[in-house]
């Protein structure tokens, strides 16, 4: 028998708990042993939920027992979750988490305290909801030298633009429906900001390259500036406007990372997800574009992925998934040394520039009212 | 060091070979040792060639070698294939394979021989070529109950159907000019009749539930029957014809596979995947709809499938991948239980049904031009 533990019971943490309870058999089948989860940890009142047994508020109680073999994280944030995190992977825990902001700000310091415990620390779930991203790029494509990532990373933000494209619906109001929907938080700065996208981008980054890009450092551009006129001009143009995470590696080895809303051509496939879905496309040298798609966010989708990595860790108990970052990435200056193409829109019709770089566009824009750069 | 042979060097194992010396310094890190081609074991005259000096034709010397660790077997077919297959696995070695025709037919068999022995026989290059579908399917989707299973499996016959669709050109023409791009093979038979697509699509079932379903034991039906009036009505109804693979779990556990072409709708991601990319939706009951997309044939792509697998079969020599089905599959009857739409093109406009089965579709139709299912 195996057991687990859930931290932080919210949206995915309960989720975690709704697929062991649907799938609980076929996963027995699976993994050749029970799946037993055995705490609940969190602060709240969990009196009335019908796992209330199973809930405690002291981690002291998952760190120190012996029969526990895995920890889900699902706490959110980047203290308390990254304290309980070090502590369990110290005890010799398997930890699997959602949680994109530490991971982003912390997985190389975790990934090593793993390495040190031989135990796994896995985060399929941080990046893409439910959708295999993190493991088909670092196992199935192993043989690539990665030389590009773009993804929809965020499904606010895509459910918004979507909005604006299909409905005709300007920003603000997109937004408010967003909300109404449950898609956009109270606060949805760090989704329309691109903060969220940027920290994806960012472990994308980590596992392609194995240097560690810091969230902070990359250029992150959100939608709230984009209007609808850009919106209906990029149509005429063949074109889709998406909030796009980047990722290259330029011939030298250094790492490009940013975040902005692109020109996305019709005939990439990336053009036509839309709504709350994401998806990932990976240029490798050998296999081409391969793109992944699914549902980026929600209880279900996420738990899925998160029970993909219990699977995954507790078929990895004796020899840990060799994963990780262990250097700095040294980045590129996004302003000089990375040309593409520009959508300007200012006095007189919207174009599409020929490669130059982003200082050469600004330049050549001036005062226009929109520059965005246009994905290859 | 790790050493590894190649069995057949046309295009997937001269791809292989490529692979290893475009990216061989990425995958040494990866690997955390060097990753070397010890031998090539083809009959013909490979004399001119730059791996001459690697080139042998006696199978007992890989058999023989303990310092041989994995077998790539890129042959095909399902005779010298299966045996050197078989002896490899007995012998100890961990195979690797693109040959869905020989895992269709063998894979059961050859699972048990690589269980018993605890050594890996993976083959994600068989559906999808360099598309990662069977580890997502199997392993990062491991958490949910399969439901559904349909994709697009078959370059060859997506690109004539595209070639239909968007150039109007006859399903001759179009075939003759796949034939000339080297798309399809002098006797494309077993792509256009859907065989190709049948033997991935039992693949594709077999993992998700762990019950075999022999190709020969599902309904195939393939794109020579199309006429371009069928593709240009579709249309009309805001489809696209497709060529699906597809397989379905009933709720008593029973399975439903075929081949057929499919009217898509154009809400679906799947009608717009033209021209030889290949894509496969997998719909789990938590994580929804999955799609995974890329090119699914071609030396190169294909290769980088086979070099994942190479790279995870050397992660995993001790503890081998817990993979395989040890069971028939219990098929349901596709004529009489399986309710669909279907498109129906006979005197009077073409129209889309409600759902029905197969047969009482058939009765309604009678002397009908066309008979198609429409996905869901």
């Amino acid at each position: 028998m195996a057991n687990f533990a859930i931290m932080g019971f919210g949206t995915v943490g309960s989720g975690v708990a709704e697929v062991l309870r649907m799938n609980g058999a076929s996963i027995a089948e699976k993994l050749g042993e029970r799946l037993t989860l055995k705490y609940i940890l969190d602060v709240r009142d969990l009196s009335a939920s019908p796992y209330a047994s199973l809930v405690v508020k002291d981690f002291a109680l998952l760190e120190s027992d012996p029969e526990l073999d895995v920890v889900v994280e699902s706490i959110g944030g980047a203290k308390v979750a990254y304290e309980f995190t070090r502590r369990a992977l110290l005890a010799g825990k398997h930890v699997v988490t959602s949680n994109k902001e530490l991971v982003a700000a912390h997985g190389r310091e975790l990934l090593e305290i793993a390495r040190d415990k031989n135990v796994n620390y896995l985060f399929e779930a941080s990046v893409g909801g439910g959708i295999p991203v993190l493991r088909p790029l670092f196992q199935c494509l192993a043989g690539n030298q990665i030389q590009e990532i773009a993804g929809i990373l965020n499904g606010t933000t895509n459910y918004i633009l979507t909005r604006m494209v299909e409905g005709g619906v300007p920003f603000d109001e997109a937004l408010r429906e967003a909300q109404e929907k449950g898609y956009a938080e109270a606060n949805p700065a760090a989704d329309i900001e691109g903060l969220d996208a940027g920290r994806k981008i960012c472990i994308l980054s980590d596992l392609a390259w194995g240097g560690e890009v810091r969230p902070e450092a990359i250029s992150v551009r959100g939608i709230s500036g984009l209007s609808l006129e850009d919106v209906d001009v990029a149509r005429t143009l063949g074109c889709r406007i998406k909030l796009l995470g980047r990722a290259l590696r330029l011939e030298d080895g250094r790492t490009a990372a940013y975040v902005a809303p692109h020109l996305v051509p019709e005939s990439s496939p990336l053009s036509g997800v839309d709504g709350v879905f994401n998806a990932v496309m990976i240029r490798g040298n050998a296999v081409g574009d391969v793109m992944l798609y699914g549902r980026g966010a929600g209880d279900l989708p996420t738990a899925s992925a998160v029970m993909g990595d219990v699977l995954d860790a507790l078929a990895h108990r004796e020899k840990r998934r060799s994963l990780g970052w262990s250097r700095d990435a040294v980045l590129a200056d996004l302003e000089s040394e990375l040309p593409m193409r520009w959508y300007i829109r200012g006095e007189g019709p919207a174009r599409i520039t020929g490669a130059m770089t982003a200082r050469e566009a600004r330049a050549l824009a001036g005062q226009a009212a929109a520059l965005l750069p246009v994905l290859e």
